[in-house]
Parts: structure tokens; C-alpha cells; sequence
């Protein structure tokens, strides 16, 4: 457990400290203007409002579980973050969810209006490219192909398809197969391309890559039946948003398909799963306790 | 001019047929689903709305200017106009510019509602690099490189930095250097970066980069003040949107700060200064044929 969390603390100050870099002034040193300043501010803001880190870390900790270099994988891991950080600031839009606050703070259009935050939103999306792109630590063929796999995991295939499909599913009662099929693309092709890349970076083998790809699947899913799980039984303050949400928007959830029990048991049920998908390989102890610890999170 | 007319066709030709096969169903094929769907109808009506393609162009010319095998950079040239495509959805949103009408047609947030558009447009940005990154007929070396110019001329210090000074602009009346930095981000930047693809697709020398940035430069400052000189003297038809928007909208453009006359005499030198920057490479005749159309251009 002490292990765990000294892994993970270290594995997200690195990410934090990145990410930071990515977007300050001196990374855009001979490029300033007046426009990048305002935009640079909003990416910063939303990036750094407290995050889970959750992908990036998957990234990084699936390139060391296959004997890669972790540190080298970092910018991987940034460019991923980036991604969903965008997918969130678009999402909360008033034309999308119509959400003001995030992680308990205003949301991106609420603090910089809503052209600035879809302009950020656009900028964090072209930004990850840059980002996996840049990097020289790499090689031609990593970046390529670890790039390609983000853009097919957040295209239009991928997430923005399940963000395509949630806003269908608002207002009506979908069956659970929707759900299950929205939440694979709107949250979980993010959490499997992470470990992809980091299996990338690593040059992993096909039989490596698609233990992981299970591991993330699994998780992938047991992570929103939790959310689910937490808009019914979470405290306010650590979630950080109000309870109750999904049903104040009629939404199909896990919880009101299955109900709260089956939910719980469903959600332990996929943890097995995605432990036993990595617990053959060596050092496998730090993604086998992340499962648990997604599993029985309180935010 | 029957040559010049006849390269510009087969060279729109190639971009259009190859446009409509990254955003048909089959370049999906296995990656299928209900949200894909809705977004590909969106991007299609978008990318094929009648565009000048001066961009995508313009990456093929500069290829075979510098004796590269243009049609290997066609996926460069499609990925550039994915990402203009991409910025005119969202400038068009009600937030942004608010513009219902687009090359006489109607906007995409009309046409399939604000969130709809907002995805579209994401998942154009997101196809870009997924284009430019998965053509195997070009060295990993040249994906990365003409995938990292073009994040950064797309990015937050380049086409986005353009689309925030824009905004700043707005019901002000800003100096004529606000409005040239302006340009020189918000069209400028992927004008620039399309002859830059092109350069790295042919294997180009820093000599002849240095050229065709020059060229890119003069020509996309001209086509700028063309089209202010166009919303005053031209015909809605042909333009396919109303004449007179700049002066509605209390926008200070060229021919605002400069005079119509000054104005016209500004985009013939500007044409002067880009066919003298390739007239000395072998065979510049097309671009410097294209100089002159876009300066005599009536839409």
C-alpha cells in the first residue's frame, strides 16, 4: 500500500509537472502573441483543476510493467490528459451538458466565457498532437504510432462517437447495452488507448498489448458503473459536484438499470477481471492495486 | 492558362474524391457504431461545401514544385483541410461569429444543431492528424514532421492565437498591425504550414522552405485583403454570403483602415513579392499563375 502510493504520487507529480511546462509561456518561447496568452491561462486552469491522472498514469505504468522507460513515455502521458481535459471542457458547454462547475470550481465558459473555452478546448486537442509528436526522446515510428492510436481512440469512431451517443441517450430511458456501448467509446477508449501507448512506448509484444487492452476494458467500465454508483451514495464534498444529477437529468445509469446492489457487485465482478488480465506478469502488484483502488474510490 | 486550369482541377479532383473516402463508412469499416455515423454526415457536408481547397493545393504544388511525388502528399493535403474545415464550424457557432449561412449554404450548427457542430468539428481536428499519420506511403520521419508543423500552425500560437485576436477585434476599431497579426495567425498560419508539408513530403532544402514560406506569406496577407476588398465591391452570389458583413459587424478590416484604392494596390505588390519569391525554382509557372488568380478572384 506504502508502495502504491509512492508510485502513484510520484508517477502524478511528474504528470502535474509536465503538463505545466506544456502550457507555460517558456515551452511557446519565439511563437507569443497576444491570443496565445488568453489561451494558454485557460489551458492551465482546466488541466490543472485536480484531476485523477488516471490515464496518463495508466500510460506510464503499462510502459514500466513491460520494461520500457517510463520517464520517456511522459509526454505520452500528457497527450492523453490533454485529450480528456479538452473532451471535459467541451462537454460542459451549454450546448453539450450545460455544466457550470467542475471538480467543484466554475467550469471553463463560466471563468473565460464560452468562445475562450471552446477555442481552449481546440487548443488542449491540437496541443496533445503536438505534444506526442515533439518529443525526440522517441522514436519516428513511436510517435507515429502511438499518436495514430490517440487519434483513432478520440475521433470520431471513439470518443466523440460516445459523446455523440450520450447526448442521445439524455432524456430517455436507454437500455443498458446502450449505456455499456456509450461508456466503452465516451470514456472508455480513452483509459484503453493509454495503456496502448504506454505498451507502445515499451515495444510491446501483440499477446502484452491485449492483456492490457482486457485490464483497461474492465476498468474502463467498473470506473463509470463507480461514478454511477457515487451520483447516488457520494458525498458532495469529495465529488466535488452535486448528487443526484444523473436523475435530475433522467439519465439511464448502471444504478438505475441494474439497481444499486447488482451495480456494486458488477463493478467488483470486472476488478477481478481486470487483475487477473495483468497479476501473470512480474511487478504487476502497482496495476492490480489501482483496480482495487478505483474500485472502492469515494470521488 | 489552359495548363494552369487543368493541373488546378486534376490537383481538386484528387482532393475532393480522396476528402469524401476519409470521412465515408468504409474507411471505418470495424470501427462502426450509432455516434460515428451522425458525426460522418456532418463532416462530409462540411468538407464538401464547395471550399477553393487553396490549402491542400498548395501542399501538392510545393511537392511537386521541389520534385516530390505529389500524390504520396495527398493525405498532407486532405489533413490541412480538414483542420480549416474544422475552424470554420466552430467559427461559424453562435458563441464565435454566429454565422448561419456558409458558402451559401446553411451553417452546420444549423443544419445539425450546436453540439452536433461543436463534434463535427472536433472530430475533423482529431481526423487531421489520424490522415496525416496513417499514410504508409510516407516515411515515419515525414508523418512526424509534417504532423508536428501542422499542430503547431493549428495550435494555440498559431490559427487559434488568430481566432482569439479576432475575436478581440470585434466592434473595436483595431489598428492596422492588430488586424496583419491578426491574419498572419488566424489564415496565415495553416496557409504558411500547407507549403511547409508540401516542402517536407519533397524532401525540400531550408533554401527552398525559406521560399516557399516567403510566397505562403505575401499570398495569404493578399488573399486577406481580397476578401476585405470583396465583402465591399463584390456580389453576394458568387461570394455566397452577404455583402457588407465586415462594416455590419463595426469590423475593422483592410480596406476600413487603408482605402479601397490602397487596399487594391497592397494585394498587387503582395502578388508581385510571392511570384518573385519561386518565379527562379523550374517549373514555379503554376504557382505563380495561382498568385495571380487569387489576387483577380471574384468569390
Amino acid at each position: 500500500m506504502t508502495d502504491f502510493k509512492s508510485i502513484l504520487n510520484a508517477d502524478v507529480a511528474l504528470i502535474n509537472e509536465k503538463l505545466a511546462l506544456y502550457v507555460s509561456e517558456s515551452s511557446f518561447a519565439g511563437r507569443e502573441s497576444e491570443g496565445l496568452s488568453a489561451m494558454l491561462e485557460a489551458m492551465e486552469y482546466s488541466l490543472s483543476n485536480g484531476g485523477k491522472r488516471i490515464r496518463p498514469v495508466l500510460v506510464l505504468e503499462f510502459c514500466r510493467l513491460f520494461s520500457g522507460d517510463a520517464v520517456s513515455a511522459v509526454s505520452l502521458a500528457c497527450a492523453v490528459e490533454m485529450i480528456h481535459t479538452y473532451s471535459l471542457i467541451h462537454d460542459d458547454l451549454p450546448c453539450m451538458d450545460d455544466d457550470d462547475m467542475r471538480r467543484g470550481k466554475p467550469s471553463s465558459h463560466v471563468k473565460f466565457g464560452y468562445a475562450n473555452a471552446l477555442l481552449a478546448g481546440d487548443a488542449l486537442l491540437t496541443l496533445a498532437f503536438e505534444t506526442a509528436l515533439s518529443d525526440s526522446s522517441l522514436d519516428f515510428s513511436v510517435r507515429v504510432k502511438a499518436a495514430l492510436e490517440l487519434a483513432k481512440a478520440a475521433g470520431a469512431s471513439g470518443m466523440i462517437a460516445g459523446q455523440v451517443m450520450d447526448l442521445a441517450n439524455e432524456g430517455r430511458q436507454a437500455a443498458l447495452t446502450d449505456i455499456a456501448e456509450t461508456d466503452k467509446r465516451k470514456t472508455g477508449e480513452l483509459i484503453r488507448v493509454s495503456a496502448v501507448m504506454g505498451c507502445i512506448a515499451a515495444g510491446a509484444s501483440d499477446e502484452q498489448l491485449s492483456k492490457a487492452c482486457e485490464y483497461c476494458e474492465a476498468i474502463g467500465l467498473a470506473f463509470q458503473i463507480v461514478d454511477d454508483i457515487l451520483d447516488v451514495t457520494g458525498d458532495k464534498e469529495e465529488l466535488g459536484k452535486p448528487i443526484g444529477s444523473d436523475a435530475d437529468k433522467n439519465k439511464s445509469t448502471y444504478v438505475s438499470c441494474l439497481g444499486l446492489e447488482e451495480s456494486k457487485r458488477y463493478a467488483a465482478e470486472l476488478t477481478e477481471k481486470a487483475k487477473a488480465a495483468v497479476s501473470g506478469f512480474e511487478n504487476s502488484q502497482f496495476l492490480v492495486q489501482l483496480a482495487d483502488e478505483l474500485c472502492g474510490r469515494s470521488n
